[in-house]
């Protein structure tokens, strides 16, 4: 049987995500992100599309490499202004049953202890559906705002990160155990004493030494989801992740991808299974072809090149302000932004491509996918990327708000599920129980837990 | 005209608050603290009573002092599991359009450039209906989590908070000016970027260099609250508090407080009316006096003398488990903990006070006065504690979630407003124009914000 294929949504707390310039459209509600009432709409779409989850990415810090300034960020709205993307979950929850939540959370700027006890709050609250991207930064920006002069050293930032993962893991699956609450109102006792215990850990980064603050949740620990690419970041992911977002414009890009977290999975003794891949894709749907092109022609005239340019001089490193639009691209020599570029360019590698180009390509789902089609044309395209790459599913950007997911619920998912690649109902449990099953946490990575370490 | 009385509910995400042992109550509901329903449903009954807000207490930390271990605060849930607060607001606020929300958060593990964003954020979600009760942390449990040896010296935790304020204020305040977005789409600029500034503060504990991430909420700063009882705490109140908190057993220890209070706030060339007072309480009421003596008493009945203890134990430094319960309180010569005892034994000061009668005593409703009997006399009493004090309104605890409020709501407001000591509506604007009316922020206190000082 074909492998039933999963949906994300990719969302920010912020105006404008993955397609710059789209928030001026007329039917584009991102100057509302500001409101509850979007994002409790947003999420009962979703859930109506029987989405896994809604996934949020955050940044800490401002764009500021174009230009050598945040201005060009401020005037275009490109992830500035972003608002806290936890407080969201909350009242999304209030309205969903089983959407899930994938929140995006930089551990470099959050003391161990409190994010503990934040991510246990948000799975009680959730009712078990709570999950966390983990990031550990990119801008320096984000370091100069809080404290620091640079950007810690990127291979160090990882080891920072393995620790950090050790204490969060000991908090939220040692601290108490799963009968410590026996909440007895005739005998008077709430929690077990003997069941709960202080974590203790003093290393090179970070000593505690205190119970975790929370009861256990559903999950204890929330489904972990990571997006890096560099060699590190993928070793990590090797190592926590249970769903990794992969972005890149071509299947062949994305198989090679797979293909490696499947690898490194395996090397760390975990069953390739044991890790759901979403590829980043943009869909501009409507009833038929035609609608739907004409659609995309009018989304992209809403597009903003110099907002596209922002971005990409934050992603890479290169200051786009200081080149020429018709430079090639495929010059550019900068090895920390050359994969970045390459990301696009590989889309059609029978060609080069100038900044100008780079940029129009960009401002439209960023540097995934676009697929542009009837139902039909649509759900063949998604189909062939999940048979062709091995990917799970799809982190779906939207290029407008909320039109990009509604028409993704209302006509791609029927037709997905006509087809026997779509789920028409969610499975029962917590998040981790809807994308895995019923097995235990994370059975694939016993060295990862502390519990088979100690 | 009388001073209208104002109600706050005390509330926590946790078990027990302020009344050990009442959990086990059959009515009680405090075991559905970690479900949205709980909270939803509480903040519809307190709007329908038209309380001008909830206010969520916190502690990051274990209440270890008694028996030397944390074992009592586990089994009586004195304040342990206790979830973050801050995330059962978006939820609340969902569901209501006036209630005010004051959070507490301890500054001293919250790196200062997320958290400015997280308040901003629920000031757009709420629509400026936050506040944030200010607190620098009292438990050396705590400060074992974030890896200190032992909590930081009183008085120098009220210096970092000094200098927190500062960078709070000037992010909230002067990153972004009021007309810095724009949203012009026809221009394609969202915030003209020369109205938005990078901060820049480099000071003994904190040092930063960034724009604000968050665009300008209803509010920008938060409504402040505080509650600190030490010199040093009323001295911050005095410099930045517009609702403090005090409790004490009697009026005349209250009219103290508030004498001091005022006259601090006009020391630093404030108006006295600028500060607003709430005062602890706990309400126990039904239709007739019998029925609420018979509803006292049988809440008395689940009262828990240990978990009091514990709590006072955390609250005094004094391990209340090595004394005998027959010992005389008035006798204990620990200085750090003496002002707490004298809070209750003030009480009655014509007799002496044994351990197990103040553990009594603090099982309901803890230090602050409990009004029982009917509408007509309680609303006597809550009269006479505004008119000969000078405070407010009332913090009011429960006994028995949510009865204590729902009675409060149902039987108490509609006494006061037939007496015209309660608003029959809500006034217009943000929590802070509801509560000081249309006035700019903070106008009595020039010092304190950036732009005037610089």
């Amino acid at each position: 049987m074909a492998k039933e294929i999963r949906f994300n949504a990719f969302e920010m707390n912020c105006v404008t995500h993955q397609s710059p310039g789209l928030w001026r459209h007329p039917e584009d509600r991102s100057r509302d992100y500001k409101t509850l009432s979007y994002w409790v709409g947003l999420a009962k779409t979703l859930e109506r599309g029987l989405f896994d989850g809604i996934f949020l990415a955050d940044v800490q810090g401002l764009y500021d490499v174009y230009g050598a300034s945040p201005d060009a960020a401020l005037a275009h709205a490109t992830q500035v202004p972003v608002n806290d993307p936890l407080l969201l979950v909350p009242a999304m929850a209030l309205v969903t049953q089983n959407l899930g939540f994938g929140v995006t959370v930089n551990l470099s700027y959050e003391p161990p202890y409190a994010f503990a006890r934040r991510m246990t709050t948000l799975d009680h609250l959730t009712n078990g559906r709570i999950g966390w991207n983990i990031v550990t930064g990119y801008l320096d920006s984000a370091a100069k705002a809080n404290g620091r002069i640079k950007q810690t050293a990127h291979d160090d930032r990882y080891e920072v990160a393995e620790e950090y993962m050790q204490i969060m893991y000991r908090l939220w699956e040692e601290s108490w155990d799963a009968d410590a609450v026996v909440a007895d109102a005739d005998g008077g006792i709430y929690a077990d004493p003997a069941k709960v215990r202080a974590i203790r850990h003093e290393g090179r980064h970070y000593k505690i030494d205190a119970v975790h603050l929370s009861e256990p949740s559903p999950q204890r620990t929330p489904v972990l989801y990571q997006a890096g690419t560099s060699p590190s970041g993928r070793a990590f992911a090797a190592r926590h992740a249970e769903c990794v977002f992969v972005s890149g414009p071509t299947k062949e890009i994305i198989r090679h991808r797979v293909g490696y977290l499947k690898d490194a999975r395996r090397a760390v003794g975990g069953a390739p299974g044991s890790i759901l891949i979403f590829a980043l894709a943009t869909i501009i749907t409507a009833e038929t072809e035609e609608l739907a092109r004409e659609k995309y022609a009018d989304y992209r005239s809403y597009a903003d090149p110099v907002g596209a340019l922002t971005l990409m001089s934050g992603w890479t490193g290169i200051d786009f302000s200081k080149m020429d639009p018709n430079d090639i691209v495929q010059h550019v020599e900068n090895d920390a932004g050359r994969s970045a570029l390459e990301n696009i360019t590989r889309a059609d590698t029978s060609r080069v491509w100038t900044v100008r180009e780079v940029a129009e390509h960009v401002a439209v789902g960023g540097i995934g996918p676009v697929f542009v089609g009837s139902p039909v044309q649509v759900a063949d395209q998604l189909e062939a990327w999940v048979d062709e790459t091995g990917i799970d599913g799809f982190n779906l950007a939207f290029a407008v708000r909320p039109e990009t997911f509604a028409s993704v619920a209302d006509l791609i998912v029927p037709e997905l599920q006509r087809r026997g690649r779509y789920k028409s109902r969610y499975a029962e449990g917590t998040l981790r129980q809807k994308l895995f099953g019923g097995g235990p946490l994370r059975e694939w990575l016993p060295a990862a837990l502390p519990t088979k370490v100690a």
